[in-house]
């Protein structure tokens, strides 16, 4: 199945609320024109010289599913637009810092931000995006929602960003060490990527229904899900073909990666075994013939049976937990759809 | 005159809620403890090892003047406690973020943050600042604030945080440029560094009175304070003694800031002279000598006397702001001593 089916009627919507979100040129004192240039560079809109672009601007996964959970709580998802370019802008902020710390020169098959126009200037378009995010949360209170329901909103924003930061102090703090458990990973993860998958769904349903109860299980939905779905991304990593990934196979054991199925073989693993492991993840670079030899080591080791089986579990408590916020309407089964096209996907 | 009599009163209650705003050890999973306490650090609490501190962080001008202004509209600056913390943090931020693009390595007679830990993690650190700091302001609606003025609040705060955030980028574009004018200049410095002192005296005031005109003639006091602040600093930093300022004189020429004396000398100076400003900016380094020739062009061409002269007109309309706004009491009394404080500074 596309997802085509079940974005098509918000995508406009939504991007004319994200064009809204961030100021335009006309509004703007001419010195600060390139500022927002490198703004709406990152999201899809414009090239590096400033020609408008084709949409290369990313899925909007979260913030169709804030609209779709506004909708299957019972709300008008047109109240949750502020909510929903807020948590998109929040995503991309962490996008363009998260790619000056990894220095990573592309995304989206196009130069990143920091790579254009340095890390000073990354790290100031990061910090704005952060800034216009909050701003336009606080948009609901133009949209009739009620302030006492703002402000939680924003409580629960601003927690989810929190340990979402905390998530890449985490990731960043792994990169030198080897002695991180299975359990610091989930912990890692649940921050890193799941929380704010979470909160896209849990704030969509709060808005849309006002409804507290309801709300927090769309946010185990929500935070179930990113947990899978990272899982599959971290198994694609290390098992996914080239031709489905856009990636050379076994890439995140070529950047060495400390994944759930690389932690999985590591305390699986003893002897010589291990010690493979651990010098290939030690050295000052690992060739082509050491990946292939990590990944039949974590083959062997069922290391993939692990993840996958880690995967479902989450998958299956994610879905329980939306049956019993009882969605309805199109927009509950397509949440339904939206969740089994991402988590069966294979790239 | 020195402050400790305005700001005495104060101290205790604001270091409690600022400790208050960081999450503790106890409070946090353990691989997590190194993420707060480069927080800690940061607001002079702990050294390097995490060994207490006595307080190296900063003079807390900002939350002190939040919290006269509430008092001095005729509020109770407890109140206001929650914002005049997130002031704090949102400067703090903007401090750890700003080392890192101008490669500082120290501050306060401390190695900076990413100095320690590197500039991914000083990435997170201010990250995590930023969030906590808007957390930080939503505690207002614990203290019977009422929930509309809290979005208020919170919207000109993030659009201060936007016009800071848009100050800096000016501020590291301007290095690229010897085009610089004057207007420009002052567009800068009114972002990177008016607006959150006016949004201190601002919404300090707006927490204590609730009255919008009010406030907003003390968000002028504070915008005017800051400017002449700031050109105060430019001063300093080619006329200033080392002895008050702790660095060396001419310090700003050695690291070719575009201060307001140099770009108005660049504007009056011609022929020769011009060149001579030119070429000490543009070349890879510059020796004493070199600094001490410039700073004689520019004290010859009158770039002291006229960056005096533009602090004491923004100086004197501050307090003319100040006046119009009535301030009461102690307070009162109070925000009058901490400007004349703060523009007599020598350092």
């Amino acid at each position: 199945m596309n997802l085509e089916s079940v974005t098509s009627r918000y995508v406009s919507g939504l991007e004319d609320e994200l064009r809204a979100a961030i100021p335009q040129p006309a509004n703007t004192p001419e010195p600060l024109t390139p500022f927002y240039a490198m703004l709406r560079y990152h999201l899809g809109w414009i090239d590096e010289k400033g020609n408008p672009q084709g949409n290369g601007g990313g899925k909007r996964v979260r913030p169709i599913l804030c609209l779709l959970a506004c909708e299957a709580a019972g709300g008008n998802y047109r109240q949750a637009l502020p909510l929903a370019v807020a948590i998109e802008l929040l995503h991309n902020f962490t996008l363009i810092h998260d790619d000056i710390q990894d220095k990573s020169e592309e995304r989206r098959h196009h130069p990143t931000v920091w790579k254009i126009w340095g890390e000073g200037q990354g790290i100031n378009a990061g910090d704005g995006m952060h800034a216009l995010a909050i701003l336009t949360l606080l948009k609901l209170a133009e949209r009739n929602v009620e302030p006492s329901l703002v402000v939680e909103a924003n409580v629960r924003l601003n927690q989810t960003m929190v340990s979402l930061v905390e998530g890449q102090f985490l990731d960043l703090s792994f990169e030198q060490r080897m002695d991180v458990t299975l359990d610091q990973y989930m912990s890692m993860i649940e921050r890193k990527t799941a929380v704010l998958i979470g909160c896209a769904a849990e704030l969509g349903a709060y808005v849309g229904s006002a409804d507290r109860d309801a709300a927090a299980k769309y946010g185990q939905f929500g935070r179930g899900m990113g947990i899978a779905f990272q899982i599959q991304d971290d198994i694609l990593g290390i098992w996914g073909n080239t031709k489905d990934t856009g990636k050379p196979t076994g890439d995140d054991i070529l950047q060495r990666k400390k994944t759930l199925p690389f932690l999985y073989g590591l305390q699986a693993a003893a002897g010589e075994t291990k010690s493979r492991l651990v010098d290939a993840y030690s050295a000052k670079s690992v060739s082509d013939e050491q990946v292939r030899e990590v990944k039949d080591i974590l083959t062997d080791l069922g290391a993939k049976e692990y993840a996958e089986e880690q995967a479902k579990v989450h998958y299956e408590e994610a879905l329980r937990r939306l049956e019993e916020a009882k969605p309805q309407g199109k927009a509950g089964q397509d949440l339904r759809l939206l969740a089994s096209a991402l988590l069966g996907r294979t790239r």
